[in-house]
């Protein structure tokens, strides 16, 4: 048995994960991030020993516990070297929690245990396997022979933050311009929406937001399913955004699989089938075998099995 | 000792590669690439018989023989999936090769034989390697454990072939707009060149090209040392077209070293030194080690000592 946290901005979740990478209970607590960090450390270590009373176990049956977390993770010292959704700089968060759990703990960054996740539960052990979230950033992470791709520093992997659109004008989080998650992120979709919305004020769109109360990831696919024109236009260049970035990660890799994750990709097919065509259009490969695209099936489970097996690899 | 062999568009370059990866004799004889392909195959077997007894050895001597070629290459099986260049569909050349020369034949991407090569001379073991080759096109290969990546199809790795400008109108010779390769080849750069020259008539470059008798891709460098504006504008757009590319492959990848090659990493420092500025300005990763980023050294013998190499990488 295993833990697996996610450490979020928003909650604090932990899984116990069983040798199948099967989590069989979960527990969560706010993270309430403005707080001492030392807080934070003493609620996930609370949760996890909770978690492990309620289910009828102890501690002695965890073999170890791996955290998933935003941010630039120094994977091989277990160590926040800086995050800004928890604030958090060379912060030796695995053994704060190794002292209070009397645990091997691991670490790594959230996109790279989501791909961890994902690859276990649905890569079907591919040698190369590509797990892209569209989520309020565009996450990732590699999988090449079967291990996390981190680069020589422990840095790579950042997909979110490959440039698509060099002489566009979107400003990234990061700092740059023109990055494939300031098109391609949730984030991006709603403000193209709202865009939309201004310039066609007839458009099914501006009821759906006053009768949702919001403009969300989903008001531009629900009205173009409908019928309605701005909105298939959003969706239609959204699929561009995407695919742009696919293209790139599709001529580099050509891995075996990859799999689309985060909200957006419950749209499933309406999603997935004009993305394929578009993203297969741009493939440099005309001649060998052809990439498969799917929709990735765990959601917010893919960090929490993730990080408990990321934990695992923690001297790889 | 082994051969390796750059077959390329105008010339069938070979070298004899000892066992320190040095070349010690090369010998080349013009590809005239239009002819069947069987007499092509048959000039290659000439040159490398001829190469080996002017070196007063015998075939005995040679361990393997290796090829890098243009186009979609099936590495395992040896075959000539397709290439433009030499018309080739579907080609076993290996085992064509091998029945001339009694000795067993690899096949590798020209890029891909380049990055084994570079690698080999100048890739000091990291586990981690990029090279870029700014030519014709953009080409490239990427090393990870030591080992070239090829994707599970073996059409990996074309770096040139990732989506810089989405938006952007420049066609390429893939038939996508907005590659890294329609903005950063030294093609693109001679364009860029052009219309400058065209839009500024009292630029230095004009009477560069009148006295040289082309424009090419040492034209905007040239003038620009000498102060000419236009030029400069020339250089510091191309250098953001290079560096787009490259901030992406640095998100991605965050490799120890990239080394460039091709014509235009002649200008050296030139080039590097705005390159590095730009590129590591846009890198995501801003706590941990930087990557380093070279001239590469070896020009068009990477490709010789890379086939000699991927020769023995065949079964892989």
């Amino acid at each position: 048995m295993k833990i697996g946290i996610d450490l979020g901005g928003t909650n604090i979740a932990v899984g116990l994960v069983d040798n199948d990478n099967k989590i069989i209970a979960k527990k969560s607590t706010p993270t309430l991030s403005h707080r001492p960090i030392g807080e934070i450390i003493d609620d996930m270590a609370n949760v996890c020993e909770l978690l492990v009373r309620e289910n009828g176990m102890s501690m002695d049956d965890v073999e170890s516990v791996g955290i998933g977390c935003p941010g630039t993770i120094d994977h091989a010292n277990g160590t926040v070297v800086y995050s800004n959704n928890i604030r958090m700089e060379n912060v030796r968060l695995c053994e704060q929690l190794q002292k209070r759990l009397g645990k091997p703990v691991g670490i790594e960054n959230d996109a790279n245990a989501a791909a961890l996740g994902e690859y276990a539960v649905n890569g079907e052990g591919e040698d190369s396997f590509v797990f892209i979230t569209l989520g309020t950033g565009v996450g990732g992470g590699v999988i090449i022979n079967g291990k996390l791709y981190r680069g020589f520093n422990g840095a790579g992997g950042e997909l979110g933050h490959i440039i698509i659109n060099t002489e566009g004008e979107e400003q990234c989080t990061c700092g740059n311009k023109g990055c494939w998650e300031a098109y391609a992120s949730v984030t991006a979709l709603i403000r193209q929406t709202k865009a939309a919305m201004q310039k066609h004020s007839d458009s099914m769109m501006n009821e759906w937001a006053r009768s949702n109360n919001e403009v969300s990831g989903r008001t531009a696919f629900e009205c173009a399913k409908k019928g309605d024109k701005a909105a298939q236009e959003v969706v239609d260049t959204y699929i561009r955004y995407v695919g742009a970035g696919l293209i790139s990660v599709l001529n580099i890799f050509q891995p075996k699989l990859i799999l689309i994750g985060g909200g957006i990709s419950k749209e499933g097919e309406y999603l997935l089938k004009p993305l394929r065509e578009y993203v297969y259009a741009g493939d440099y490969n005309k001649y060998m075998p052809k990439t498969e695209i799917k929709a990735a099936s765990l959601f917010n489970d893919a960090g929490i099995i993730g990080a408990a097996l990321g934990a695992g690899e923690q001297n790889d």
